[in-house]
């Protein structure tokens, strides 16, 4: 009686997806690393297997309306395998590789004649030293495959052995080569998130602001503050261009970069509700778990629309203490309008364990306010 | 890690309580009538059993910090043991007997010196008749015990054998009464949910006006419209009154009639989230699922604020459709803007099978649109 998702994936994206697909009667059969982990907590239809593990995967998606992701994981032939089966697959495997390969990715977005920064797949240290000679060092170095939260990423100052050392390794992956970036002068980053369906229905929500701290997503503005009208509907024609053009299905996050000299540029793509799209649980009438959920199942899709003219969600990233939800007391007393989500993860230092989100109508008090009672979960008053 | 809380129920409103309880990191441990119901279809750790049996009851308090309720019905001697063995119950029997039993209800409200319909607790017809006599006919009588959604409710129109047939057997009931009641001319109905938790904070949500067919809520609009400031305040004074008179910890939910002469009268109680607070998910910064779990285990209340000048919730009761989900499609196009909630039940005339919210900024425009969304799910295309 009703939808069934399959989904892979037991980290906080799946277990988010659980709230949406209790409301709307959906079924989630999710993959898991963990019996224990932060989806089989509150998925009843949790099994544990590997993404890696044709057999488990094609396990889920029986039965299943869809089967999605909640992260880049799934190996291509496994990807083949089953919809070779007749599974089907949102996004499916020819799109979901622009966001398993950042050189596919970027081969693509230059085809599209979306801006990029400058770059070049490099197959050799004396590519490395051409490029960084051609666009000024220092440049950034990306693994193509496999990388996340600044994992994966060097930024070079040279081409010398100490210097690359730490790149070398990355030439070893099948794939034998790197991509390399000119580092691009940015005022701050963007994000664009954008549902789409099968059927080609697309709504995007209001370009946001991201702060990274260390290559992870610390926090989001919504909307972004003081875009300029006409940056911020270049920032969403990119993204919709790019979920179009590469038929995207579900939710698609285009992380970009606001260039000196207001310019938008392409910095990376995920195919799954994203840590830039959090804000949406109470900040958008339409969360973006719930839209994932809508759009890969072919569903028309929810409005959009912010629910408050501000809204900040930051990230709890690590604690000073053992059990974050010990701060609960302390935290609802001064911040009774803040939302906690704690993804129920142990404690490891820098780990995504949660996020707060406040939404209401002055952005630096709102922005405050959940600096601080983030900081409160994180063990550091502020 | 993070708190355990217990429920009694397996029901849509164990069901709701999930979605908050995943967010805050909160372990739920429910007994639940069936092993595929709305509840257990989203809980992990749901065990089937009876809320009379005993064992069932101290089974799943075991490992929580406490031990809550989405129904009324389990019975006094079974949580006087859980008490005995030093379960921390929210709300404790000595309060809960208040929502089990309307006659002490009723009592305790003339106690407290709240505005009540005139009524009398009968023991035979010619009580009856003589209550019917005094405040005229025709009169409400209900079971004490055991009644809800109208059940256990008639209107008589007199005492013969015809009109008092179907009240008769509440006598056997080992209560032997039968609560009476003046049938109050009213305007309208109106809810009061309040959120109190053992150290005594307490926060109201504003006013609804709500809808009842066949005694059964269909509507619920927040707030109320059209109320006068000084009868709103009554309304919350009334039911803040009743929540600390009587000790409730968690939600309370109060219905009340607005009589035709602009005075509050309270109709029924109901310890636990309520159908009248559906619409606090998306139309207020804390929903009634979060509150009851922050009050039970006497966390700091959340804020209860309306997120939106207006919100409705509509319910589906019963659907002309197999599954009410296959309307998805055809609501989703025409009401992006609408909130789906299906509880996961099977279809049977007039049951609570879901329900819709709407929220924004023009009552007709938001009620009208909820009202239609809600019908599609019903199969009754308006």
């Amino acid at each position: 009686m009703g939808p069934v998702v399959a989904v892979v994936g037991g980290g906080q994206l799946a277990r988010m997806m659980a709230e949406p697909a209790g409301a709307l009667q959906i079924r989630l059969q999710a993959l898991v690393e963990a019996a224990d982990g932060a989806t089989a907590q509150v998925v009843p239809d949790a099994r544990v297997g590997a993404a890696a593990d044709a057999a488990a995967v094609a396990d889920i998606a029986r039965g299943a309306d869809v089967l999605t992701f909640e992260h880049e994981h799934v190996p291509a032939e496994v990807l083949a395998a089953l919809v070779a089966d007749g599974v089907n697959l949102q996004p499916g495997p020819d799109v979901l590789r622009h966001a398993q390969d950042k050189i596919v990715m970027r081969h693509r977005m230059t085809e599209l004649g979306v801006p990029c920064p400058r770059w070049v797949a490099a197959a050799s240290v004396a590519d490395i030293e051409a490029f960084g000679d051609e666009v000024g060092w220092p440049i950034v170095a990306k693994t193509p495959v496999g990388g996340y939260d600044g994992k994966g990423v060097k930024v070079l100052t040279g081409a010398d052995e100490a210097s690359v050392a730490d790149v070398l390794p990355w030439f070893e992956h099948p794939r034998g080569e790197v991509l390399l970036e000119e580092r691009v002068g940015f005022r701050r980053e963007l994000a664009v998130l954008v549902g789409r369906r099968p059927s080609g229905e697309i709504r995007s929500w209001p370009v946001v602001e991201t702060v990274q701290s260390e290559g992870v997503c610390a926090e989001v503005m919504a909307p972004a503050p003081d875009l300029p009208a006409h940056l911020a509907e270049d920032a969403v024609d990119v993204a919709e261009a790019i979920a179009e053009g590469l038929g995207v299905t579900g939710v698609l996050a285009v992380e970009m970069f606001e260039a000196a000299d207001g310019v938008i540029l392409v910095n990376e793509l995920a195919m799954r509700p994203h840590n830039s799209g959090h804000f949406t649980i109470e900040g958008s009438v339409t969360s973006q778990f719930e839209q994932h959920l809508r759009a890969v199942l072919d569903l028309p899709l929810g409005a959009t629309d912010l629910t408050a003219p501000v809204a900040v969600m930051v990230n709890v990233l690590g604690s000073e203490l053992e059990d974050p939800s010990s701060a609960y007391a302390t935290l609802m007393e001064s911040y009774p309008e803040a939302k906690v989500h704690l993804y129920g993860k142990s404690v490891r230092p820098g780990r995504k364990l949660g996020h707060i989100t406040v939404t209401g109508t002055d952005l630096p008090t709102v922005r405050r306010r959940a600096q601080e009672a983030a900081a409160l979960l994180g063990g550091r008053q502020r």
